[in-house]
């Protein structure tokens, strides 16, 4: 199984480290060429992201966030697979959008990856992307009611979140998005929303920035259980208008949520 | 958008740090007449009630909290926009009632301060508003289930929470209270209440000292839970009767639980 | 109000503590006598309880722990209005059942003390009370829904946990348990359960040590989640069976428990 | 009653310390033979399993985790009866696969360990057991409404969670599962599912390695919890289907989860 394949990969990347430079070259020419060092502020924000999602209980050992590279929009950058809250600046790799490491790739990698490079593909004014399974969204992607927008630090949500059915795509699976055909589905049934529900699994979030996708991360989760409570109520429930929605997301910016979320994780 | 909006105001703000003294008088003669420094243990009690309220839960990175200022009542003392549980002494500033304030307005400012300064207007016995969005308290915000008394720790809700509709004051909107007419319509739509909520957005919640106005606040956020978790059982619910919430609140005080919340977040 | 009241006590208590020895003597002999210093071990595990319940959740700022004298019978120690978590030995007052002080009447005290010495009176099994609003148990006070057992760790709740409604001793009131009568209409309710809970208010529940009323405490508001949540599945719930609940008691103790929770409050 | 036996135990466990060493020698003639020292990244592991449990709100002061000895696949060990967070390597004994010890027989043990031993006897493929009263789950002990799988992280759910009663094995009893009789019956019911429900108490968890039986203990009650909030939108819920928690479960694996939880608990 998976640790058969880790004990593999973990000797390949052994031997990789010590096969001689030019046999290393002459493989690296398969590969996509790097985009060059990631502005050192976007990778620090990265990891503040990972360690803030964690904190907000939007991921736990699971999920992850990427963001694209800015000196190229053919790239992306993500951890190798690691828990959020253990993510450092040397475990961040380099991914065109294909999802094909620029260099290193022995090392364990995260078999999702694809929800990320294949959301790139089809939105360009998509910069950031979070894979989760926030235990209040959940319940939304394996029920006939759809998630809305009950509060404006929704807004986002007001244009409609799609479930992705995995079965349409491929049957019966063992439900992750673990090839290209199965991440340019999910960006395809995602289109021009904000996020997507991934059927009996968590979200795929998207945001012009770190700190969008974050913050949107975090109130899809806010939202969803706001909206479970107020239907237990048991009255008709009074959503948001889309109007509503768009109005609050033209002027929603994360900047006092950031200052703080990044204060909890860094002590700084 | 606001990003934008920002930067023009750090550039003012620092424009203005260098301008001539006198430049800056003559603008200051537009500004509303300062009432002076407040009572620093005002101050200590105001910093103490932001991180109060963050510490409970009632407040995450959005919400506000403000006193009447000691030496005049059409004086309101609030932070710049700031996450409740970053705020400083040297954050606080000074608003007149039309929510101007009378110095550094090139600072950033809470777009929904109006809450506060219409409220103060129209209740002389209000000296602290709290603006929130806590959780247990949506829900009800969009229901047509009112809000109501469950417990006597929510003795203030026996006379009802109203539900302000954004709507009615300006149709379709980013539902934010960024304007004295909106604030105004809200404070009115209180009357003699403890407390409102706002439709798909949070609620306002008046005390007359910053001690009630958290106090209120927790318990608001308490007795919303309390509710929807008694109506759930599905028999009905005993609420307490009108005159059960007056006689609580006659003897009501928050000593006891102001001084384990403030060492809470001191840790004196 | 209270805080005026606070003041004249405070003053009082000055007063008293400079009168002449004499004068005090006097005063004394209309006090009930005192059974002398408790022992150390059940102050420390009376300190323990009170931060072990607030660690727990199960008390806030307010709610209160007893315990009955170690030399008496006829005494109970509790601490004097304080939230729990910040109680210590030197707050720990005496009273007798009649819930009088033997010393200090000038320092504020729980205004509900009788819930204590009632019961006290009432049930020579029982040596140690909790009173609390703890948030799983409110809604089964205010609801047509009996609170039972559903998990074995509620095995005393087995027998039924009656609900006291204080309009049937005293119309509409303020709520609170202040006077002996309601104190001893509470506690005629109690009869021989383990607990009862006060409408629209919260609990009292009982124990022959502090180690038993602390962990039936605990459990009670687990009991009351369950329950909740097992009736929120829509189908019937299977009750644990009397004869159940009376066979967990017989044997069940909380040695293992009180070790943690004590672990977990004095980090030794 | 417990606190008597435990005395007896305490004083018992005392003489046998005085006692000849040839008398001793003697007595554990009758006992079973130990496999010898257990590897000691199995015991690190066990008590990291033990924090693991507890820091995720698995266990509280009761419930309980055992691994198969690495040198013997008729032993197994286990904390004597102490709160998982507490235990240390000092606290580890070993057992036959009658739960009778190795050693030591004067310490205060679970009685509950039958569960652990019987499992082991029938199910050569497990090699460590979970016993715990997580909250999201004890209400589908209790309930018609069986536990199934919702999300993906609960592969191992999706073959049926079975329910056993007590009742049918012993009638009205205090729900321990405190005899190799129980034991056995439970372990039967269990069959060869990855974990099953004891009514009105708790779960037994198993997994190949104290991994797997601390990953899926805690997404157990993540899905439990799931469930209950997907039934309560009120439409149908899109369950998985058996053919998509097998293949889920043959490729996972929780390395990526045990090196966080044990960063959790450990700090390294």
């Amino acid at each position: 199984m998976d640790l058969a394949r880790w004990v593999v990969w973990s000797l390949a990347s052994t031997v990789l480290a010590v096969l001689p430079a030019h046999a290393q070259q002459e493989r690296q020419q398969d590969r996509p060429k790097s985009a060059g060092p990631a502005d050192p502020k976007l990778i620090e924000d990265l990891i503040a992201a990972n360690r803030i999602l964690f904190q907000q209980g939007i991921v736990d050992a699971m999920g992850h966030v990427s963001v694209r590279h800015n000196k190229d929009p053919n790239r992306y950058l993500i951890s190798l697979a690691r828990a959020p809250q253990l993510v450092t600046p040397a475990d961040i790799m380099e991914y065109d959008l294909d999802s094909v490491p620029v260099r290193d790739p022995g090392r364990r990698q995260y078999s999702e990856r694809y929800i990320h490079g294949e959301i790139y593909k089809l939105r360009p004014d998509v910069n950031a992307v979070v894979h989760n399974h926030s235990p209040g969204v959940i319940p939304f992607s394996v029920s006939s009611v759809p998630l809305r927008a009950v509060a404006h630090s929704g807004g986002f949500m007001a244009d409609g979140i799609p479930v992705w059915e995995i079965r349409d795509a491929g049957g019966l699976t063992d439900m992750l998005v673990s090839n290209p055909e199965f991440g340019r589905s999910l960006a395809e049934k995602l289109g021009d929303r904000a996020a997507i529900l991934l059927r009996g699994h968590g979200a795929a979030v998207t945001g012009k920035t770190l700190q969008y996708v974050v913050g949107r991360s975090i109130y899809l989760e806010v939202g969803a259980r706001l909206q479970a409570q107020a239907m237990a109520l048991g009255g008709p429930v009074n959503y948001l208008d889309p109007e509503e929605g768009r109005k609050i997301e033209d002027r929603r910016d994360y900047i006092r949520s950031w200052e703080l979320w990044k204060r909890q994780v860094t002590g700084k």
